[in-house]
């Protein structure tokens, strides 16, 4: 495997592209929060189809009011009364006001609605009103939310309580996205042992089923366990196998050692269609990583180390899920990042990203972002922080008080 | 209802002390992702349990490399292997080393860890060391990630991927977390009709069901659904009896009109127990704001307009719930809020807090947001918006230029 060379993210990015997105899938719109759009969604129709009073009042012509004042309110003769979901059986006559409430349809040829607070109630067909208002005023217009045949989400966005809303105004009660993908987990190493049983000395728990489970859970997936694999050709290949005939990717950690890493890569070359396109990435931690196609399909072989499985997910598999899911901007998993000054120097060698657990706290409305230090071994320095504090690859290292992005975890 | 004062955000989150956390309940590992701890965790023993190495190499005694170097190698007998997730049988002996694989248990008496790459074969049983290792280097240390006693996360802590990579670290595969609250959501308004019926001209499909559904699960609920109450006390009354029945919660959405509203404090006022807490908030959008108590049960009465309600629930609703789910941080939801400049002047009124929707740009990696103008009846408003950006109660404005915080959608 030495003819590998050590890829940047940016060009495991690249490789990524090689990867098509899953297929497509109907859902009710209920259970489509965080689902991908698989289609553009253009509006059928106007929204409001009417013109609504934003406010509870009289719907009247703007101009039978112009020139009121407190000194010299116009009287306006109340020509009924409308009824909530109700459309007004008559238009309005000039010089004449209809009572309505807030959500209410105007009547015919009224442009306005003043607002009940403005007025004065007279006797039973008369009211003053103390105020001009303009054409327009406290009324959503008709197609003023959305118009017939403009396009409110695109292919590819994720959809947030919002896009549920507005499909919803739009009596889309079923959304086409893309399916979710499916994500088998396997953790590897004759040291690993399920969390159920007590681990004898030299043995550890399983952490990354767990880790990885959550992850891909928040990167919109549907997770399944292949169990532990002992560091045995046969015993990797066969949940391999397993992984790859029900799901869209396989998850392989563990292989810290070169022994468990070349088993990965022997396990692989045992499939005819495996196509290896990494071994290795220029990330602090993480080097040890592996990137294989079968097919379509996906094999991420992950570091062992539970710090170093997850920042590689974070920074590698995400993007590969996002995308597989459909995902536009699934090349920047993290667009908002936190500006934050780092609280001391940390240091950080040339010709690889650097990815630094901190801890966040708010100092008179700035964000200090201070170092966690420990092995990538110990999961407690991804517990202790708060967010990712990424080093470009260019860099030696960050000074105190210099400006840096994290992503809060 | 003229007693009641318009309250501040402030004060309303004083009244939701009031308040207690649910009861508790024990969920499986595997289950708890964004579940609310109801306890402490103690750690029960060290972590690792045992000495073990980072890096493929030879444990060996750090004394017996001291001084080593390329032009003057140390030599070491070679005492054996150490297989993966075995407890080495012997101690090591006095210039011994015995090779040893990531993640390895080291045998007594070893100290540290010589690298692979610092050291070469020279027959069977010897090896040349180019480097002199340090005591410690290259091993993580018994009780190194964890220790025994040690409090490893918090009651009212908001369980993420790597918190369930330390519980299954301690073998701990049920946890115990704190019941999620059940939200049961009322529409209301007999202009307002469920999305699978076709609407009659004054009529609108009912949006918040939907907003108000997502943002439930977004804030670790469980909404249920108690469908679109009319215009009339008895049918309102009936739906919020069987939603405080079901639920810890109830939403009532709807009543942006004054009837309506007056329907929704009726139908509060026939219950016996009922307290209404709050009535009109100092936020824009969303005035219009109920809170009351009944028992030990939430009744918020929201504005019918979308994007007030979506306003309400984020800044009010969200901390109630996640106060009712234990959560330590209840009152600050958006902890992390994201700095931006704002690319035009904002008015904003003095004496409430505004809520104004913003677009954002990364423009020469500084963010600019830019407001979504639009009325609070437009939910298209907030499908164009990214975030959320906050004026505060003494402010008149935000200035073009100014550094503002926004909380990401």
């Amino acid at each position: 495997m030495d003819f590998f060379r050590v890829q940047t993210t940016h060009q495991v990015k690249e490789m990524l592209k090689e990867f098509p997105p899953l297929g497509k899938e109907d859902v009710v719109l209920e259970n489509s929060l965080g689902r991908i759009l698989a289609e553009d969604i253009i509006s059928p129709e106007d929204l409001p189809s009417f013109n609504r009073a934003t406010m509870d009042g009289y719907a009247l012509r703007a101009k039978d009011t112009f020139g009121a004042s407190e000194g010299s309110p116009a009287l306006l003769e109340v020509q009924g009364e409308i009824n909530m979901g109700e459309r007004p059986s008559n238009e309005i006559q000039r010089g004449g006001g209809v009572k309505i409430s807030t959500g209410g349809m105007l009547p015919e040829k009224a442009d306005a609605v003043v607002m009940v607070e403005h007025t004065q109630v007279i006797d039973e067909t008369t009211i003053e009103v103390f105020r001009a208002v303009a054409p327009g005023e406290n009324v959503i217009q008709r197609g003023e939310d959305l118009k017939q045949g403009e396009r409110i989400l695109e292919k590819g966005h994720r959809l947030r309580a919002q896009d549920l809303g507005a499909l919803a105004a739009l009596g889309m009660g079923m959304v086409n996205v893309y399916r979710r993908p499916r994500v088998g987990i396997i953790s590897s190493g004759n040291e690993v042992v399920p969390i159920d049983s007590v681990p004898h000395e030299g043995e550890i728990r399983d952490i990354n089923r767990y880790t990885l489970w959550a992850l891909s859970i928040e990167s919109g997936c549907e997770p399944f366990h292949l169990g532990v694999a002992r560091d045995e050709l046969e015993d990797l290949q066969k949940k391999l196998e397993q992984g790859l005939c029900k799901g869209d990717v396989v998850l392989i950690s563990g292989g810290s050692s070169v022994g468990t890493r070349d088993l990965t890569i022997e396990a692989l070359n045992s499939l005819p269609q495996a196509e290896i396109l990494l071994h290795g990435v220029a990330v602090s931690p993480g080097k040890p990583t592996i990137l294989a196609k079968v097919n379509e399909k996906t094999i991420w072989g992950l570091p062992g180390h539970p710090v170093s499985a997850m920042v590689i997910f974070m920074t590698l598999v995400t993007p590969s899920l996002w995308r597989l899911g459909g995902c536009t901007n699934w090349d920047s998993p993290h667009p908002w990042t936190l500006k934050t000054k780092v609280s001391r120097n940390i240091h950080s060698a040339q010709g690889r990203e650097d990815y630094v657990r901190v801890k966040l706290n708010l100092e008179a409305g700035k964000l200090i972002a201070t170092p966690v230090f420990g092995k990538s071994g110990s999961i407690s320095t991804m517990v202790k922080g708060d967010g990712l504090l990424r080093i470009e690859m260019e860099s030696e290292g960050i000074q105190e008080g210099e400006e840096v992005d994290v992503w809060p975890f």
